[in-house]
Order: C-alpha cells, then sequence, then structure tokens
C-alpha cells in the first residue's frame, strides 16, 4: 500500500535486502548511486514531456515513477522521506517570494 | 505544515489565487506549464548533482525543492497527490523486477 | 566520417529516409519530436554523471552520445548545425559576463 | 569566430585564464565541475521544453546553450572535441540498429 509517501518509502525499505534477480528495488540498490540517480533524472525528463504532451495519464504515470526513484534515491542516502518534508515544514515559516528568494539567491 | 505530501499539496492550492507578486507559488502558475516543467527539471539535475556530491544537507534540500516543483506541476494539471499514490498503488499488486518490466518494455 | 559536426550532421541526414528496422537514426525520426527530445534528456543526465564519476573515457562516450541526439533533435526541427554556430558567433560580439547576462536575465 | 565546434573550443581556452569577474567562461571554471555540470543540464531541459514548444528560434537559442556549456564540461575534464568526434567516428563502422545495440544493450 501506499496511500502515503512514507508507505511508498517503507515497502522500498522492506524490498531492499531481497534478492536483486527478484526484486526491482533490490536490483537499483545493487547497482548503486550512480544509476539511481540516472534512473531519477530520466523519470524527470519523462515527466516534464508528459507535462508538454497534454496526457493526463501519461503524466500521472510519470511523476509516480518519479516518486518513486526519488524515494530509493533517499534511502540509499539514508534520508527519510520525514526529513525532506521536515525541511519543507521549515520553510513554510519564510512564506512566498521572500523564502524562495532566500533558498535560492540567484535563481 | 508539510507533514505529508497532501499537506504540502493542499499549502499551493491555497496560494494558488495569490498575487504573484507576493507569492513564490503563484508566480510559477503564472507563468505557465511550461516555466514550472524547466524548474521541475532543473532541480531534478541538481538533486542528482547533490546525490553523487556526498552532501547529506545538500541532498535533503534539493529533494524538498524537487518535491515542492512536482506538486505544483501536478496541481497544474489538475492532477492530486493521492492520484499519483493511487497509481503506485495499482502497481504493487505486480511486484518486483516483473513489475517494472510491465511498464517499461524497453528499460 | 565525423570529423566535424557538420559531417555527422550529413550522416545524420542520409540516414534520415532509411529503413527504421535498419536504421536507429531513422528510427529515432520515424518516433517523433518528444522521443527524440526524451533520448536527448536522457543523455545530457548521463553525461552530467559521467562529469562527476572521474571516468574519462565514459564523459568522452556520453559527450558523444549527447552531441549525436543533439544533432538529430536539431535535424527533427529542419536547423541546422550552422544555423547554431551562427547563433554562438553572433554571441561572440557580446563578450564575457556581459554577453551572458544579456542573454540569461534572471540566471 | 565558432564557425566550427573546435573554433568555439578554441574561443573557451582562451578565455579560462581570464579575470572570473570579467568573463562568464573563466566564471564557470572557477566554480567547478558540479556547478559546470549543472548548467549543461539545465540547457538540456531548456533544449527539450523548447524542441516541444514549436519556437524554432528559442530551440536554436537553447541548442547553442547547450552546445557552448558542453564544451565548457569538456574542456574542464581536459577533453577535446576532436577527441569527442573521433568517438563518433569510431562509432561509424558500425553502423544503423546495431551499432546502438552495441554501445547500450539495455537501451
Amino acid at each position: 500500500m501506499a496511500n502515503t509517501l512514507t508507505q511508498l518509502e517503507q515497502t522500498i525499505l522492506n524490498r531492499r535486502g531481497a534478492d536483486p534477480s527478484m526484486s526491482y528495488v533490490a536490483s537499483l540498490f545493487a547497482r548503486g548511486r550512480p544509476k539511481i540517480a540516472e534512473k531519477l533524472g530520466e523519470e524527470a525528463v519523462e515527466t516534464v514531456i508528459a507535462s508538454l504532451s497534454g496526457d493526463r495519464g501519461a503524466l500521472v504515470g510519470e511523476a509516480a515513477d518519479l516518486l518513486f526513484h526519488l524515494c530509493v534515491l533517499l534511502a540509499d542516502a539514508d534520508i527519510t522521506v520525514a526529513d525532506v518534508l521536515a525541511e519543507l515544514d521549515r520553510r513554510e515559516g519564510i512564506s512566498g517570494i521572500a523564502e524562495k528568494a532566500a533558498r535560492n539567491p540567484q535563481a
């Protein structure tokens, strides 16, 4: 079940130790950080393209792939989804344009 | 508060109608789909690079940026986080390597 | 022969009309613009990762892939390599930092 | 002058040692490999989006940016444009679909 991102994270962690020949998640961890990062980058490119295609179903599918591979990348770095949500929460205190300017002075 | 992705989504929807000169979220919606997609792509590139840098804090920050812009892109396409989590859930029924093969025959 | 980018372009144009089942180039044109753009994006991600790996041979290979798919994308849009080099030439008249600022006011 | 990619490369190498506050190229080298890679990735995303927009002029401009930052990235790794063109040349001996399959068995 993945009703929340935390449940998706739990599923990924549960499969981490599986046989790489039986589990896609385990095979990703076995291939290592650069390969996981590559998959994340590819899914982001596919999300960008789907978002411009007008095909709603394609965008749902690519966003799911992107979220999934982001959770694998975070797990590989021992970062929890809670860590990332806490960072977003922290930023909420600095709202709107000012907040973005504060974190990306050059953007 | 963004304890869950759904709360982040709610914050984004609440700001959608704000004055673009006062809210970064509103300014993104005002600039339109290609610009939002571009930001998503850029944050993905930064996430890839941070994940290879060994700087854990940088990766938390970039993952937060990526998640945030993904939620804006989805909102712009009237797709909910629940839609994407439901798609991930649906795939859970088809587990491991087989599942990945089924959705990306060429990968 | 691809001693220059223009020769690579010529090779690509020569294969454009080939049987897609016999030529990778022809198969890319047959799949259309979004697929060619997706391949370009993927090769860029792989170039980024190779550039951070310290593996010089990997970077040469990924840069070759990126250049190749860029030429296919340009050909699909009826843009010549000469058009792109002319644009770079035009910018040479506006040198250094000033030139970059002029073309990307927000960067 | 950038009538060829090799001339663009020469311009970049000439500016490499300039004052980073006076030359965009010198400032890129000063910021280092991850920043140059990030710029390459961003320009690739913008090229993907421009290629789907139907705006020919935008695609020419983004392709120019991408080519320029690729040359900077290669120069930073002491790889010449000639090295990359030689790699493409080498592949020419293995034509069409077979060649692609040989270099990317999983693609």
